[in-house]
């Protein structure tokens, strides 16, 4: 037998005991009459202790032993003299009998601590040695956690979790398809899902009624810090539902996981509409841990000559509350801060309101104190504040204005990984128009219902109809997402139309969901989390990385493995296939 | 709001209330003054009835519905005059006010009933009608809770899910792999995992300790009835472990399951030695829920100057209890059944035990009456039996009889879908010898432990070496299997050495796990459950298909979505691939 306890589990009430343990090697030390090394399992650590009065050999033996030497020890639990309240085994010692060494290891290219000296780089090849340390590991414990409460709730909830198929077919709409060769099928291939969207759609169409499924799903896009080309969704349909029944039933799993996860109570998780997060905030997924709402300055800030502000179609501000003692330094980083190219504004106004009262603008020029007044209460500004100023295209300057809401928030320490802010961004357009491309896409993809009472502007105005559909935001990022769907075969058939289909793509790509939606579909909608993403902001990691076991590097790489590689010229050969350099 | 309550749910007790339901319409029947209309969901089917004194246009409306037409009424709850005791809502029908109609249906292409008329084909390209049967949709309600089940008790046990990646590297060894093109690393493939084999043991070397994932795999293999391109495995792993731990763990896991879904006590689970399972039975899957094990006669059958008997490397047989009575056609259709070429057996000898205790054989020209008794001896033979006796080469001739015995108990009604007997099969061999390829493979896989008594005899006599590999075997089906696997990098990499692998290619493909074997691998083991299987069987039916939800066909296609199928000729290129003819 490997072991009778976990190197976790071991008090003071276990005193006498004769017990065996299995685990790592953290760390020895010898201090003249006695050994101590720490042995380390997914439980925790205990110590383990020889003495020099008993087995030399033993003692020996326990001198020799390197980190990360996987030993088993047989011995006597026995109380510490020197206790350590850190850990949970910290009152009690192994006194040591038996010692095998079950396997050896060489010295690991950096230290397994919780603060390691290894760099990303060294820490992704040898990924099975970074996830022996305690935050990776504990990142990977809270994911199954997660999942194993969603589903208990779902199931609950009279969800069936349904597997849908991974090899597919590919669509020319969202993001690019990875794609599989079918050698039985020679020239044709399947494409990896980047969502089981039209499959839990006729799951609805079969009577399933309600849907979920913890699965991965798959695109082949130009990598970010926070994009995996594989990541893992919480899919879920819903039929015979209106928009406010999904709303429910997800803030309804939002607030269990929160509550059975972190013990946190969420509340009641606000609404607003996109048109208002833009307005307010400049993005559709605005963080409202902070308040530092937009305020619309036009009415106050024109007419004054000030070329920037006559020229541009909007004003627009935020009130830094208690930074007017923000110096010239940190000003002028701000101002670089915009100015960067992903960014692109041109600069910013301020304004501080001094202790006295009075309003001191970079603009004084051609503002007076009456209208730097009148500037102040729009603000709701009062002394010690800043506010800060652009200026632009309405589109353009609320983004550019969200950014720099953003960094300011995050330097005034705003934005706290321990604070939880949800919010429901409801009332998406249904289409966006695509410069590039001349035509509309669909903002959230082309199944999403237009708004019945906006449907009349389908032909009209396209861009004003209003899709029922509706995102999840914690803390500024978005964590779900969804939407009432199209289940009526003429309104699906027209909005492919209006999305660029010809009758004879759309029959081509998703004439199998049309002829479905001819046999009794019933109304439904749905939501989808990004579960990487709702785990790494229980984590409070800033990337979804370290929620993944084994995730791929921004080339899609797995450094590790070392994947993607070449095939051998006979597997090729069998997928009549060549490839071109 | 779409309902008040399901379909399936309304009682005596809910006399007198208003409801709303909504569904598909299962039928109508227009009795003189009445009309019926039973609207189905997934939860059951409830009684609409429209009364002639009523709302007339109500009525026309309820007329003009036809069948899985998706509506929604409005009604009070009343009882039935005649009830029917063989559904749930029976004992009441819906007095309806109010009828919308949600959704129009065309004429299904085939019934939507228990018992459909719809062939296999037609049904593959409406799957999501044939899913609104109610044996379908049972099969998938089964799966889901049998998942629910497995995890609920493995997250009991300690086991962390955890997701392994899906994109991963092509090997070479085991069945084909479906690869996937990276864009991003032009000429390069990931490929999708036949299991996630490595990656689990890598956790194992991370501490994770106990592992578990329902997880997709893989496998490009040409297709039978029960094997699918992509299937669903209950992936496990420990550490710290030998057999025996593993053996009890999964062992409860599936008594566990079949108690909490099946309400069937399994009781404790027989094991048996590959070697056993062999001679007894001729499989390595024995049909256990009969006896009928094989009698081996080379004493009592050679040296009577029978030519087939005295050529034969062995003589072997199977008492067909109570089967004396078989007339000659049915011999000559048992004869028939193992010369087919799949089989390819040259004939079976049988002999009648008679009621008066004398033994008619199809051989008596070679053997005399004493003879014959030992003959009976051998095979405990009672009057009424027949003995059914094959003979040839000794791994062959067991095949051949493994399916005549399989074929008679079929026909003797033995194998009773509602019977469960489940076998562990232990001590398989570790290498098995490729005739084509003129080399050992591994019998499970190539990270599979040798027995440590074994070891010795790698290098003299490796067909002889046992391996530390088990497989769960239930009703003569696999249902799980697994090993011991090698923690030790030289016995690895000798291992890859007996199978073929140079040692560069041994690198090149797995030096990352032996790598990972450097760093300190702890003791560790495992085992996969094809959740498919294990589904089928719980469902009493033959085939994997009918428990997934969107099969593919023998082709590997999925006809309803029509993939796989041609991509564009940007997506080819992007990939730098061309497709040779």
């Amino acid at each position: 037998m490997h072991r009778t306890h976990t190197c976790g589990e071991l008090r003071l009430s276990d005193l006498g005991k004769t017990v065996t343990l299995s685990g790592w090697v953290q760390k020895s030390r010898d201090l003249g009459g006695m050994t101590f090394i720490d042995v380390r399992d997914r439980y925790g650590v205990t110590q383990l202790a020889f003495n020099v009065d008993d087995d030399q050999t033993l003692r020996a033996k326990a001198l020799d032993l390197g980190r990360e030497y996987v030993i088993k020890v047989t011995g006597t639990v026995i109380e510490r003299s020197s206790k350590n309240n850190k850990i949970a085994t910290g009152e009690i010692e192994i006194k040591v009998s038996e010692l095998d060494i079950l396997n050896a290891s060489a010295l690991p290219p950096f230290t397994i601590e919780d603060e390691t000296d290894g760099g990303d780089d060294i820490r992704m090849k040898f990924r099975y040695l970074d996830l022996r340390r305690n935050p990776v590991r504990e990142n990977l414990i809270l994911r199954h956690k997660m999942s194993q409460e969603i589903r208990r709730y779902l199931d609950g909830e009279n969800f069936l979790e349904v597997e849908t198929p991974v090899l597919i077919k590919s669509t020319p709409e969202g993001a690019r398809d990875f794609v599989v060769p079918s050698r039985m099928n020679p020239g044709e291939f399947y494409a990896l899902p980047q969502s089981p969207q039209t499959f839990k759609q006729l799951l609805m169409v079969s009577g399933f009624d309600r849907y979920f499924q913890i699965v991965k799903c798959f695109r082949d896009e130009d990598l970010r810090a926070d994009r995996q080309p594989e990541f893992t969704q919480i899919d879920c349909e819903m039929a015979f539902v209106e928009q406010e029944d999904i709303l429910n039933m997800f803030e309804g799993l939002t607030k269990h996981l929160f509550k059975t996860v972190k013990g946190v109570d969420l509340g009641e998780v606000p609404r607003m509409t996109y048109d208002d997060a833009m307005r307010l905030y400049g993005s559709d997924k605005p963080d409202t841990r902070f308040g530092m709402q937009f305020v619309e300055l036009n009415d106050v800030a024109k007419g004054h000559d000030f070329p920037v502000f006559e020229q541009a179609e909007l004003v627009i501000g935020i009130n830094a509350k208690n930074c007017a003692s923000y110096t010239r330094k940190q000003l002028d980083a701000l101002t670089d801060f915009v100015k960067r190219p992903q960014i692109g504004a041109t600069g910013i106004v301020y304004a501080r309101h001094n202790e006295d009262g009075s309003i001191k603008s970079s603009v004084d020029k051609f503002y007076d104190a009456t209208t730097l007044d009148a500037w102040s209460k729009a603000f709701h500004s009062e002394p010690g504040d800043l506010l800060l100023i652009m200026a632009g295209p309405t589109d353009k300057v609320r983004k550019q204005l969200n950014e720099l809401r953003l960094e300011v928030a995050g330097q005034l320490g705003l934005r706290d990984k321990n604070t939880f802010s949800p919010l429901w961004v409801i009332d998406f357009p249904l289409l966006e128009w695509d410069e590039e491309s001349a035509r509309y896409h669909a903002m959230h993809h082309p199944f999403t219902s237009p708004k019945p009472e906006d449907i009349h502007l389908l032909e009209s105005n396209p861009g004003d109809v209003r899709a029922n559909a509706y995102d999840l935001v914690i803390n500024g990022v978005e964590v779900g997402g969804g939407s009432i769907r199209i289940h009526d075969r003429d309104l699906q058939s027209n909005m492919f139309k209006h999305l660029g289909f010809s009758p004879e793509e759309a029959q081509k790509q998703f004439g199998f969901l049309m002829e479905a939606f001819t046999y009794g579909a019933p109304p439904h909608g749905g939501l989808a989390f990004g579960l990487d993403r709702l785990v790494s902001i229980f984590a409070g990691l800033d990337s979804i990385r370290d929620v993944i076991a084994f995730p791929k590097n921004n080339s899609g790489r797995d450094v590790m493995i070392d994947a993607p590689s070449s095939i051998a010229p006979a597997q090729l050969k069998e997928l009549t296939l060549e490839v071109k350099a």
